[in-house]
């Protein structure tokens, strides 16, 4: 089951806010309801946000049908959906790719657009066989391979397979997964949430940690390789992960384990030359200071909250794309 | 206002479950009581519970008095207290300091039991003062010193003052400190509810920050310190402290700034010879997978709960205690 999909004349999607409690589906039928889903995070992750973009120019077309909107009716319905969120470059990309083909018709719009399914698809199977290859072969032996990640970089933010947990996946399927170890992820918990409900569904052995005792267990030899996805790789190998990656990757290198980064080609930009020049978005105070709702810390304080952080390019083991693996940490460059 | 007080006949503690919402004391006048705080966390923190423990035992003699037990009435009182937490050290180190008294009579014990308390604030004091003199030190110049920090080793976990808190207090008040970043630390959030209301009520500028988000803002050069406290320190220099402690050490030896250790004598335990030997208590699911009575991960999913980490002693820069500093880094052993 993919988490974003075409089927019928509507986008499904399954409602990311339900998860890990219920797996609960969504039909989309209507602009307005695609950019709903998209605010409110029922469908995330850079990958499938691509996917969402490109199925809501067809859901303009047709609901412009149905109702009789003009051409500027329908660009304007198109424009909804690429501005749901401003700062997700892969809505955007998904939304432009497909709407240059409006001009063309209706089928060739559709068509594209599970164009872009499917090569996400295929990419991510790409990246989990050469991961695992790459793994299989750091690791040596012939026994399960131990893996820690962090966020979620999992089917859930694609539109099926993962990056990080696509590597894990294939790790699986070849019989050579041994157990997982998932940080929560604060302040939004994807990990707790949404990567344990798909190694839950995967039916592999896991455990949720706190993001603090993610270095300890690596030092204390727990797991044999650190698996991440990546929000954007610098032309010098720099990595922009979810914040709370660098510490695992400080300590992958002082316990001398893989530190793999598993990503799409697209997520190299190569007109950011470092870390140093990725701007990282500071989300506010609600998300560190509020949880379920509970405030817990004093009324008087206020927060820092780095959506983001940057693993500099000599801890990154490898980075591998669904084209090819590169290895920053022996000076090889993404660029 | 201490932590927790002997005042007319009552052991008076600030209750910590009340925090950050409501600063609420409670006047405990029986042994039941005061086992009853230290159950739930009312007070909590080993020097604080070293304070329970002595105060205890007069607690469990007044009581006698006023309720005709015999000598094996109070004993047994006595053992309640000293089992209330069984893995807490102090609480059963303050018991047997002041039982030790009992036969010279009540005011031999009260005034013992006052010695510990105020032995422990001289200890917090001078600890302060030192740690501040090596931090202007080791960090130079003559501006504001800004101080990262992780859990609470505040006034809170102590009789007063605190420890790597005592340090920052200390700062203060010769007006060097600058802005303070508390780890929320989880699961149990004490940086979140306990270290920003300590710092809140001393009027410091302070953030909160995620766990995952601190060896991030430490490369990024929003800090000039790294300061904590210590569970356990081995006779070789590693240290046990708080889960999530380790990568903040990993993080300041890679950024150059200070990682300092802020602990009693007390808390170095000769019988240690080094971090492997010391046993890592794993605190179980709940408090991973719950949060404010919310289930956060999938039914099927469990959790690894280390409450400590182990910090290898050469990324230790310091350890400061009430009578000497120690330099882990440069191949000084505490023992």
């Amino acid at each position: 089951m993919r988490t974003i999909d075409w089927d019928g004349g509507a986008v499904v999607i399954i409602d990311q806010v339900a998860l890990p409690h219920e797996l609960r589906t969504q039909r989309l039928t209507e602009v307005a309801e695609l950019v709903d889903a998209i605010r409110r995070l029922a469908v995330r992750g850079a990958p499938a946000l691509g996917a969402a973009g490109a199925l809501g120019v067809v859901l303009a077309i047709d609901q412009g049908q149905r109702e009789g909107w003009d051409d500027d009716g329908v660009a304007a319905a198109i424009e909804q959906v690429r501005s749901a969120r401003p700062t997700a470059a892969n809505l955007a990309w998904g939304v432009e790719r497909v709407a240059a083909l409006v001009p063309k018709g209706r089928d060739d719009v559709l068509a594209e657009a599970l164009a872009v399914l499917d090569e996400d698809a295929a990419a991510n199977r790409a990246i989990g066989e050469r991961g695992a290859d790459l793994l299989l072969g750091l690791c040596g032996g012939d026994g399960p391979i131990r893996v820690h990640t962090h966020c979620n970089a999992g089917a859930l933010a694609c539109v099926e397979w993962g990056t990080a947990l696509g590597v894990v996946r294939s790790l699986h399927e070849r019989g050579r997964l041994g157990r997982v170890l998932a940080d929560e992820t604060r302040p939004l918990l994807q990990g707790a949430r949404l990567t344990a409900w798909e190694l839950d569904r995967m039916g592999v052995d896991h455990r949720v940690v706190v993001d603090g005792a993610g270095p300890f267990l690596v030092a204390r030899g727990e797991t044999d390789a650190v698996v991440v996805g990546a929000d954007r790789i610098a032309a010098n190998g720099d990595v922009a992960n979810k914040i709370g990656t660098y510490p695992l990757a400080l300590a992958a290198a002082r316990a001398g384990i893989p530190f793999v980064v598993a990503a799409p080609e697209s997520t190299i930009d190569p007109a950011t030359p470092d870390g140093a020049s990725i701007p990282i978005e500071d989300r506010g105070d609600g998300e560190v200071l509020v949880i379920a709702g509970h405030r817990i810390a004093p009324e008087g304080s206020a927060a820092l909250n780095p959506a983001f952080d940057v693993t500099p390019a000599d801890l990154v083991t490898a980075i591998v794309t669904e084209a090819r693996t590169i290895r920053p940490a022996r000076g090889e460059r993404p660029v």
